[in-house]
């Protein structure tokens, strides 16, 4: 790695991580500089714009989803079920490890930035619809697990909703609780699921 | 109405928009008394930090729930399980009406600001357990029609993750479907715990 791409490296990483814990809006550029222990030529010279910066980490976000998240739940769990869980599993021990402190770093600039960075938020939708993807592809693995109709796509984004939703909560109410709840009745959704497709399969 | 107080409304009124559209920190206090049309001298008087206002501003959306979403929804329907579907229905009105814009005014500020205001958070906290607490309200309304092993507390927090996730996928897609897809498999769910209940019934 050169000078030039560590030094982009340490500004991606610091604001990536003042930006999750604190917001977009509350960080202020000399705080990333002077935390990166960069200067503000070099900021400019790969970042134009604040919103340039953040454009970066979402993309980095991006490419990190795979490996952080899903290769390692993968590595864990080979039902497709259960890897669904696992990834569940994941957001929790996060919360957990941090004191429900951070939540997720893709919702929380979601609902701070949505409406005035367009372009910030389709890199946001592209995020999200990434991670609905994979878990779908859980579910198409599942699918003989599951009822007929279930709209596959809809229900990764349910997913995704139990995991936000319950972060959300978790996050203000500084507990686990609300996180935990999601994951229970989303368990026991699944497992309706699974009854209801095994009595299809009895009847056909 | 004193003059007094019509101020007092306006900047609660005008800033709560503002926070609520574009964010709390991306709102600045010029901004807020150009649209209120009201003195710096005023906006001092009544709050003496921004953070004041905000703490006003939840203090209204907690004694506005009832009458904004809880009361019309409870006079439209008398079954306590369509009420939380009800609640749900307010939801995706308000979204369809804003072509999906706006968001939770809770929600949205929830994941802007938890970290840093230790008594915005408070009170977020509080606004959602009100929130909860109404539904948990008709999920007691209909405890005989749901299995007797199912937590209403944790099913009212759940119903909660399904509306703020749903709603910030929303947000961040501009299109409802992910709302949708929440409340379709929800409505799955509740149809799935109901078929249990009455199976217990059966076998008790």
């Amino acid at each position: 790695m050169t000078v030039r791409s560590r030094t982009r490296d340490a500004l991606i990483e610091t604001a990536g991580t003042l930006f999750w814990r604190q917001g977009y809006g509350a960080t202020s550029l000399t705080e990333i500089l002077s935390q990166a222990g960069v200067t503000g030529g070099s900021l400019y010279y790969f970042f134009r714009r604040k919103e340039d910066l953040l454009l970066a980490i979402l993309d980095r976000r991006l490419e990190d989803l795979d490996l952080q998240i899903f290769v390692p739940v993968e590595a864990a769990e080979a039902d497709p079920i259960e890897r669904v869980f696992g990834v569940l599993g994941f957001y929790r021990a996060f919360l957990e490890s941090t004191q429900c402190e951070m939540g997720c770093p893709i919702g929380n600039l979601a609902l701070e930035l949505a409406d005035l960075h367009p372009e910030v938020r389709q890199k946001l939708a592209q995020v999200f619809d990434a991670w609905c993807s994979r878990v779908r592809k859980y579910l198409e693995d599942a699918r003989s697990q599951l009822p007929h109709d279930v709209d596959l796509e809809g229900l990764a984004q349910f997913v995704l909703t139990v995991m936000e939703g319950g972060l959300m909560q978790a996050r203000t109410a500084r507990r686990l609780e609300p996180f935990d709840a999601g994951v229970t009745n989303l368990r026991r959704y699944f497992d309706a699921l699974q009854v209801s497709a095994r009595s299809e399969d009895r009847r056909s």
